[in-house]
Parts: C-alpha cells; sequence; structure tokens
C-alpha cells in the first residue's frame, strides 16, 4: 500500500468538501496529510493545522509559497488536494503542477474555459499528475455498470438519462453559509446547478457508457428572487453513435437530497443506479424478468469488485467511493502509472465545455450547440 | 347507484383496452353492456356478442347502423364505448353524438387535429356527453394531488415533470400483435409513443396541476429499423405562470412495463407519485420528512376517498381506477351534472393539439411551438 | 364465461367484506347477484337490496327462509355468498348446502371448531359446493410462487415465514366501529387477530409450500385495556417434512395496514412476496442476483398468467384476487369441477384447529400442540 | 481530535474483520496502528505488519509478551483491538486489562458464559477500559431510534422485532474460508448463529429500546448435513415492563446479505430500520402519514447529528458506523469519560448470557429461560 504526503489547499473551518478529501485520503491509509493552507488569514489557518496535528512549520496562508516551499523539503509533499472555491481551482493547480507537485482537484475543474485550457496544458507539461474527483465514478457497481456497457451487456446505446436532483437551494440561504455564498457568485462558481452538480451528472453519463457528447440544448433557470446563477439545469444530448440523452439537474426540487441516478438503455438491456442507495445497480435484459446486482454479491463483476472492501450487504457510501480515487491516485503516483478508472484534465476540460455551452445554449433559447 | 345500458364499438376478440373497458363498466354495477359492433365482420362480431350474454339482435357491424337502430329503441344505450384504433374515434363518436348518445371514448381522442376540432364540436351540439378515458386521473391519489395542488400545499408551482416508459416495443413487434400492428401505422394511429402514451402524461401534469401547456420544445425518435412512428419522446413544457415542465414518454427503455411516474415540485413542497404502485404518494415539505401518504389511510384527502373502495393496505389498481371513470361518466348522464373530475372534448382536444405541436417541433429541430 | 345466479348473506349497509364480494362476483361477469339477506330487520334488508336493484320479493331477513325460496324457485340461486360474522358461517352455510346451493364463505370457516367439523360433513353430503375465500391465494404471483415451489425451484423448504400486520386495533375502536364490533366479540368471532389475519397467514403459508402443520406453539396477547380478545399472535410452526415457520399477526403493530408477507425459503433459493405491492415477487437463487419477477412480464409462469387480467406494469390489486376465487367457483359450478387452487371444507377445518391450536398453546404458556 | 496509539491482535491476512477494524479506527483520524500481534507465527506476523507499515520490533507473535512490551514502553499503544475468533477475546482482554491497556473488543465478548463473567471483573479492577465493538449501534439513525424511544416517541413499548438474515452458510463453506472455518467450530465460537449474529440483534434491540430481557424462548437449528453448530435461531423474548420481543437469525435464508432489520411498536407510534439502506428511519404515529426520516436532515435529531459526517443523501455506511464506535473509545480514553453510548463489559456479559439462555432453551424444546 502507498504512504504517500499530501497537502491541502482550502478546506478549513466549515467547509464541507475539505473533511470528505481529509476522511477519503485516511480510510485506506495510503495518505498523511502534513502541510495545509487552510485560510488566507496565517492565524486561522494555523489554527486549523494544528487541530489537525499539522505542523506549524508547514501550515501556510499562501498557496504559492506553499508550492514553492514543499517542493524544496527533501520531505515535500507528494500530492495536494484542491478544495477552495472553483474560481480558484485553476491557478492553484497550476502553482503546484509547475513543481511538479501531483494535483488532486474536486470539481468543476475550473470556472471557466479560459483556466481549463489554461490548466490542460500545465498538467501536459508537468511532472506531476492532475486528478479530478468526480466521486461518483469510485462506486463500485458504476465500475460494474461501465464494464458491463463496454462488454455489450446492454448492445448498442440509445438512451442516457442522469438526473441530480437536491433542494437545499429552494430558498435564499441563510447569509452565513458559506457552502452557498461562494457557489451563488458567479465570480467565483463560474455557474450555479449547471457547474456543481450539472458537470457530474455529465461525467458519469459519459464515464459509464464510454460516449462524447456531441451537441446539446440546454435550458437553464433561477427560482429565487435575487440568486444570480442557475438552481435549475434541463439538457438535452446527442452523443456520438446516435444515442440521445437528458440530464436534469436541480437544486430546487424539494425532497431530493442528493439524488443522483443514472439509466442506461442500450437495444438489449438496461441498468439503473442511485446514488442514495448505491450499492445496488439494477439490470434488466429485454424480456426477462430484472436482477438487482448488489456490490460485493456473487454477481458483482471484476470492476466492482476491484474497488469494494467489505462484504455484501454491509453498506458501502459516499466515503469509500470517494476514498476510491484517492487511492487510486496514490497508486498512479507510486507506480507512474495512471489507470483507466483515473479522471485527469481532459475530462475536466469535457466538464467546463459542457458548462460553457449548455450556458450559451440557453442564452440562446434552448439552440443546440455543438461540442468538439 | 345508476343502471344504465352500455354498447361498445371495438373492443372484440384479442383487444386489450376492450376488455379492460368491460372491466371498468361492471365492477360499481353501474353499466349493463347491452349492444355493440365488435367487428366489421358480421359473423365474428356475433360470436364474439354471444360470448359476453349480448342479444343477437343487438349485435352490430356498423357502427353508424348500430347509432341508429339504438337511438329506435325504446331501451336503447345510455352510452357508447369506443375502443377501435385512434383514427376511428373521430366518425364514431359523432355518429352517437348525432343521436344523442353519449360517448365514452379511449385516448388519444382522435389521429388528427381536424378531427379533434370537429368532434369539440359535434358534442357541443349534441344532448349526449363526451366522455375520455384518461384512466389514470380515476386513481385516488391522483385526486388528492390534485387537491393538495389546489389547495396550495405545495405553494407555487415551479417544475413538473412526468415520465412514461415501456418497453414492448424495443424490437419490431411480431406480426400478429394486434395491439402493436395499429399502433405502427400512421394512419391509424396517428403518431408513436406521443400520442399512446406521451397524451397520458401530457393529461396528468395538467390535470394535477391545474396549469395548461404555452409552449413546447420536442424531439421525438424511432428506435427499431423500419419504424414509421415514433417510439420515445422528449418534450421541454412551458406552463403559463412560469412553470417549466418536462414528458419523456418511451417504448424502449428496456425494463419498464408500464412506469408513468409524476412529480411536481412547488415552492414550498413536492408530490411524486408511481403509477405501478398507486397506493403511494410521496409529500415531501421543505426541511420535514417526507410523508408516505397511503390510498384510504388518515391521511388521504376527501378527495381520494370519494374515489375509493376498500380500505388501506388492500390495493386498488388500474382497472378500480378506469372503473372509476365509468362510474363518473353514469353519474354525470344520470344526473345530467358534469362533475369537475369528468373529462371531455376539450381536454381531448388539448391533447391532440400536444400532439401535433410535438411532432411540428420535432420536424423543425426542436423548435419552440406556442399552444393556443 | 359463465353466468350464474348469486344470493348474499350478511354484508348490508356499512359492512366491509359484504361489497368486496359483491365487487369481485361482478368483475367477470359470472354472477348476477339476485337475492340477498342483508339484514335481520325486514325493512333494513328491503331497502338495501333495492339499493342494489334486487326484487323485493327476493330480499329476505332470515337465511333459512331464503334458502327454502331459493331452492324452490326454477330460477333460484346457484350459490350463496355468506358474509356475516364468524359464528353464523357454520349455521347459514348448512341451511343452504342443505338445499344442495353452493356456498361461497368468508374466512374463518366458523367460530368454533365443533361447527368446523359439521360444516365439513354438511359439504360432503350436499351436492352444493363449498368454498372458501381466503382470497389472497387468489393473486397471480402467489400461484407463481405455489408453482415454482411444486416445480422444484428452491429445492427443499427449509423455512416459512408468513407475517401479517395491521394497526386499526392499536387502540380501543370507536363505538359505533362495526367492523371492531363483532370482532371484539369472542362469542362471534371466536377470537381475535389470530382468526382474523393469522388464519390468512397459516393458509397462505400451506397453501404455497403444500405443506402441513404438525405442530405449533403459540403465544396470544391483547395490548388494549378491556379487550377480550387477542390482538397480537406469534405462532412457532413445524411443518410435515421437517421445514419449520413463523407466523406473526398482529392488529396493534403501528404504521401497517395491511401488510401480508410471505418469505419462502429452499436449500436452493427463496420467495418473497408483499401484499401490499402485489405485482412483484422476489425470487432469489443462492448465488446470483435475485430476481424481480413481475405479473404479466415475460417472467409469469402459466400459473400466474391464468388469473390474470391486464399487461404487467397495469397494476392489479386486492378486488382481482377476490374475483379469481369468484371465477373459479363460478367455473367450477358450471363444469363440476373443482379445481386444484380451490379452496374448500377442508381447508377450512384447517385454519379452524389452527386456531383452536393456537389459544390452547397460548394459554398453557407457549407449550407445543401437535395437529391432525 | 485525539490522536491515539493502538495495537491489534488477530485480524491477519484473509481475515475480513481486521482490515474493518483497520478502517474504523483510521477514518477520523483518532488513532494510529502502531503494534499488532497479527499471527502467532512470527515470520507471517512481521510480514503483515510490515505491509502495514509497522515497525519489526513492535510486531509480535504472542499476546501476552505484547501486553508486558507494549506496557514497559514510553511510548506504548494506549488501547488493543482483539478481532480474533471469540473464545481468545476473553483471555487476550485480560492480558491487557491486567497492563491497564483499554481494550476494543469485537463481539460477542466471549465464547462461553465463565468467559464473559470472569473478564467483567477484569474490567473492574483494571484502569483500562473495555469497549465491545457491537458496530451497529454506532449508525446516526440508530441513535436517533434510541432517543426517540427515551423521549417517549412511540409511548409504551409493547413489540420489539430485530431479525439478523444472511445466506452466506446455505451451504457447507469451502474448505478454505477462513471466516466460516472457525465460526464452524463450536469450541472456537461458542455458537452458530445466534453467537455471531443474533447478539448483534438482540444488543440491538435492548440498546434503542433500553429494555432488558427477563426471559425467552428459542429454537436453534442447523440446516446443512454435519454442521455442528446453529444456523438459524428464532427466539421469542419478554422484556421488562411487559413489553414482547422476537429475534430472528438466520445464516441459511437464502436471498438476504446482511439483512438485520428493527422494528419498535409502541402505544402511539412505531420505529423501523434496515441496516442496508441504513440511511433511512421510518416514524409511524397512529393515524397520519408514515414519516421517511434521513440521517443529516431537517428532521435528524441531536443524538443522530452528533455522529454524522456528511450531508444529507450522501449514504455513510458500515465502516462510518464502526469508526463512531471508535471515535467514541478515543474519547473516552481521552477523557476519562465513558459516554453512554460505549458498550462495555456488562452489555457484553448480556449478550453471552443471551447466547447461553437460547442454547439452554433450545435443548429443552424451547422452554422459557429466565434472565438475571
Amino acid at each position: 500500500m502507498a504512504h504517500l504526503k499530501l497537502g491541502m489547499v482550502g478546506g478549513g473551518q466549515g467547509a464541507f468538501i475539505g473533511g470528505v478529501h481529509r476522511m477519503a485520503a485516511r480510510l485506506d491509509g495510503c495518505f498523511d496529510l502534513v502541510a495545509g493552507a487552510f485560510s488566507s488569514d496565517p492565524a486561522r489557518a494555523h489554527a486549523f493545522a494544528a487541530e489537525l496535528g499539522i505542523a506549524d512549520y508547514r501550515s501556510y496562508s499562501d498557496y504559492n509559497e506553499m508550492a514553492k516551499a514543499e517542493a524544496a523539503r527533501s520531505d515535500g509533499i507528494d500530492a495536494v488536494s484542491i478544495v477552495t472555491p472553483n474560481h480558484l481551482h485553476g491557478p492553484i493547480a497550476e502553482a503546484f503542477l509547475a513543481h511538479d507537485i501531483s494535483v488532486i482537484c474536486d470539481k468543476p475543474m475550473t470556472a471557466t474555459l479560459a483556466q481549463a485550457e489554461s490548466l490542460v496544458e500545465a498538467a501536459k507539461s508537468s511532472k506531476g499528475h492532475f486528478f479530478l474527483t468526480h466521486n461518483y465514478t469510485g462506486y463500485p457497481l458504476i465500475r460494474q455498470a461501465r464494464q458491463m456497457v463496454a462488454d455489450g451487456a446492454l448492445g448498442d446505446i440509445r438512451i442516457v438519462e442522469a438526473n441530480y436532483l437536491q433542494d437545499w437551494l429552494s430558498e435564499a440561504p441563510a447569509e452565513d453559509n458559506k457552502q452557498a455564498k461562494w457557489r451563488m457568485d458567479p465570480a467565483q462558481s463560474g455557474g450555479g446547478a449547471i457547474g456543481d452538480i450539472g458537470t457530474h451528472a455529465h461525467n458519469l453519463a459519459c464515464f459509464v457508457t464510454g460516449l462524447h457528447v456531441t451537441s446539446l440544448s440546454a435550458t437553464l433557470s433561477s427560482n429565487v428572487a435575487g440568486r444570480l446563477v442557475d438552481d435549475d439545469a434541463r439538457i438535452t444530448l446527442q452523443f456520438e453513435g446516435g444515442a440521445r440523452g437528458h440530464v436534469w439537474a436541480s437544486q430546487v426540487a424539494i425532497g431530493n437530497e442528493n439524488n443522483l441516478t443514472l439509466a442506461v438503455y442500450g437495444t438489449k438491456g438496461s441498468l439503473r443506479w442511485v446514488q442514495e442507495n448505491p450499492n445496488v445497480l439494477w439490470f434488466a435484459e429485454l424480456g426477462t424478468a430484472p436482477q438487482m446486482i448488489t456490490r460485493a454479491s456473487g454477481a458483482a463483476s471484476p470492476a466492482a469488485t476491484a474497488v469494494t472492501r467489505i462484504p455484501a450487504g454491509h453498506p458501502e457510501g459516499y466515503l469509500e467511493a470517494f476514498a476510491t480515487l484517492y487511492r487510486e491516485a496514490a497508486d498512479a503516483i507510486t507506480n507512474q502509472n495512471l489507470s483507466g478508472a483515473t479522471l485527469g484534465a481532459q475530462e475536466g476540460l469535457d466538464g467546463v465545455r459542457f458548462v460553457d455551452a449548455c450556458q450559451r445554449s440557453s442564452r440562446d433559447k434552448a439552440t443546440w450547440i455543438d461540442l468538439p
């Protein structure tokens, strides 16, 4: 098992996703968190670093300084996790890549298309690797779904449906809701539901089917007075090879917590999966009884088993799927071997292009936009 | 309880929906089936009529003749059920309405917009009533959903999602599949999935929310070689008052039998319902635990109770919902009082306009089409 | 299709099960209700008969008189439905059987073991047939389950679990609750939950597995102050051949409406079924993905298809299952051929013996009682 | 947050529960695993320790030696995890407690009642603490259920139902199945399903209700030829205060993976929970719509929130619940304060007494056995 040294930028007090990355990094024992820039305020940064057991001299308040200092240490970090608001992902990632330090970056990759294109180049010219945490790809049964599609179990793909419904922004959030605040600011987020969760749905659809979106028609809307970003996005997709698809991402769909669902329909069969109960994958073949495939069961495929930790019926959840991405990043860094399962800068660029195209389509009455 | 005399046109040997109408008419004892034109072949018509216990002299092979003869009898039928292929609905309905005989007609109301407009006029000038069997409106919890929306339990409606997924046309049907044969012929059906099931989804969305569609953008597709009608339809809707909606109707979504679902999201709460388990209605208010409202329970509303036959936990199904439309038609005919729950020619016209607009939009790259 | 003449005893105004029997008798058009003794009060009996469209001269207030009069008519009833409180089932059934009129009797067959034994003899010596409406046996997927067990799909049966949970008697019922009133009176009901619903669970377990209970240990309890009958019953069963079983019947299990479930575990596989969603049967074979078998689907067996009315995904419910028993009774009477699916006096006796044994066991600290 | 040093005895190559304990110890960063006795074979012990990054000189092959050596080190372990077969739990725990090292022990606490009683005394006289990992008590919604019962949300408890169904021992296990091997040996396990999973069900029922079992009647059986321990156990329980209960534990119920369920019925309401989908708790109050309470939602109680890591809809699973017990043990050790949530030697003794009483009852035809 890998034992790597990890740094983190962002994710201080009160943040949600920073804590998730730390638990994910810890679960399999692949990473030790030894350095961090948890705040641009030095006192707050130090206080939080101390809480995490990080030495004072490896707590930074400036990510450029951190990249330089860690690169100079003989025991410097092997990788950095970036868990800041979206508009900082690009500059921070480039700072560490410039010092050949690998980057594990939250999604969407950047807030703008220009940042994304720049980062792709930066990743190419670095000895460090770039990993993007579309964490839902880490679920064992999502891996199985991908393998089943690739193996032809569904026949030719006709329809892909990926919906991601939440309700936490159904009303104007409280003033002190840090999670909401930067997301509601287009300059920091680059977009609303479309970037925050729409990219997950888009990524999952492409990850499982192996198909690329060739054109799309989108309607983004905002449902709360004064809101500057979209909170509901509906996109019709055309995939290479003729399959059609649909993404619905909403943060105002009351009664949905984090209801990401994927359905893939082919000429021979279908697969359906629901993130909130992720240990089950439904497989239906035309004319036969639908099968309930469960994680770690006799019906689990090698692709699922490879990322499974505990037996069937012992539910694995969100953190385990996230930890799988960390374990795979650790393996890739250790072995200098980027496995097929790993998402990188290209997938990040695809996601930002998706957001950009949706925004352009929506501004023009859902006109069809081609994607490269 | 009403005791009315019923005739039927169509629905002979091997038909599906004819038998459904007969059971629905029988369940509550409101109608006696006493006449029928079950086939244009006299021998087949008579044989089937005899099987149903219908007197020979009230078995017809021509619907015009039947309308005339029954109108002339002192014990003539009070109503006729029309369960033929779509393109015949209009002419047959008009024939009976012309003799002031009430009509209970399967959906879609007609195969063309011209037929629909003509039928609306015919219904207006007849002393008979016209009833359209969008049978899913007969489910108790759909009635409750409608009442809850009307009562403001959801606040202002933001999003309406009605999906209707089947898989029975995933491949080319067998030559002798009567159900499929006329549906696959545009001249008889007027359209594919959009007319057969899309109209149900559209009707249900409007019935429950009380909202009217003002414009739509549709993509119809056909997924089986040689098929002349659509088998998959995806429509984005704009409702009066600003709500947005979505209908997905598919007959090639493997693993779905008759999976009609409705979700309505408002500013305060949401409702979700699944036809295949129709005795449950999910109600979520923002910030509280979702509630599972069940038919005939303490949480059932008067609107639901009014159309409920048996206690909670004793599942009612498709036939009971269908029978409710028959009972309401019987009451309306008997009392000369068309209750609010009854669907008539106007709703039929709305449905045919919906189909027509979807077909025009789809032919023009999903351009937005306004509805009157 | 049969067209038989039906009478009814009991089931007047405000009764639940009488209306169920009438709808069940009507659904498939096999029976016309032409006579009845709906009340011992002549005026009430007549008023209710009139409401049902029954001729005044065939409305009775005394079942003995009715049996005699109907037997004497050339157009007398072919069968009578008995839907009174339990203690009257036996005497009424015997009265009609004595005139060779077939009997369709609600469960439990009688209130006492002596009545049951007497009725078995009466049934043997009559030209009429005796049918017992353990209606859950009419569900298509229960028929399929039985066939699968008989075909060996589960291997040797190890464990049978039949639970029947309700909550409507969690508190003392209202004074005017007719359903509750006679059930709470041991003289009329013969027992509480054990007779009312425990017999259904016992019958279903035996019906599906084809196994006979050889001994049992029961604990009956009463959970509401002043209640004279049991409202919760827990029984451990031993079946012939070594299988073990368990029945839990409760009317005080809050949150359960009519939650009858059956699970059968064998050496090779298992079946699970839930009455409140009866169109699904779960089948699991060791080491493979569980299959969701649905009514009328490609995975439905001939035994299920034979009692199915409408296509997959169009839910059939409680009334349809009940109607199947009526249709089968009609066929049996018409053809003088009692099919294997039909429950008669022997099954009724088994049920009353089960109740009697449970009551004896419970009075003696759950001691094991052998059954004949 | 605590940063404690942890040792482990057992849990070497190929073991299941050892890995679970290590992930659970790691997730929240409370423990560093620094010492271990992973095998009685020194070479194997060292090899596995090295894989885990444990220094060679802190890898032991004898637990007595380990206890002594670690107690003597200035940086010795604060706690030891015991993940061996059951019959070794007692001796190992006593060895560490004798050196005032805290013990985190898998369940059941011991293989025999004598061992359990001895261990209770050892725990009392040690400065170390004893923690028992009935891990299902760590689920947030189990904590909520317990709080709701304590707060009277259900009224007086009438019925408690805890079932734990698996199928992995439906046939004789493979020769090389380490998990199965020692469990099938009564000398090592002390019992079959009753100890392995029955104790979990018993513990959960008591943990949530706060009630103590006063007497029980049990039937244990063995369903596979040659098997020396029970694989199916059915127990009727009597609780203090009059509530009745039932435990069914089976390892031959095909189609069940790790299907632990709990239902608690009171005079006012009920709670139902299913381990395989642990982020949902059903709450029903008499006469109102059942509520679906989800982890981390607005309906989650403080008791649930206290042990919740991530937002609603992001499923937490088995490892997170397990990690909660580790975090609570770390807090208890650090603060010398045993919180109410922590299970210790007394609960361990209760569990072993439960097993012992079940075995005695079963040997005597399910006779009722009183518990102290």
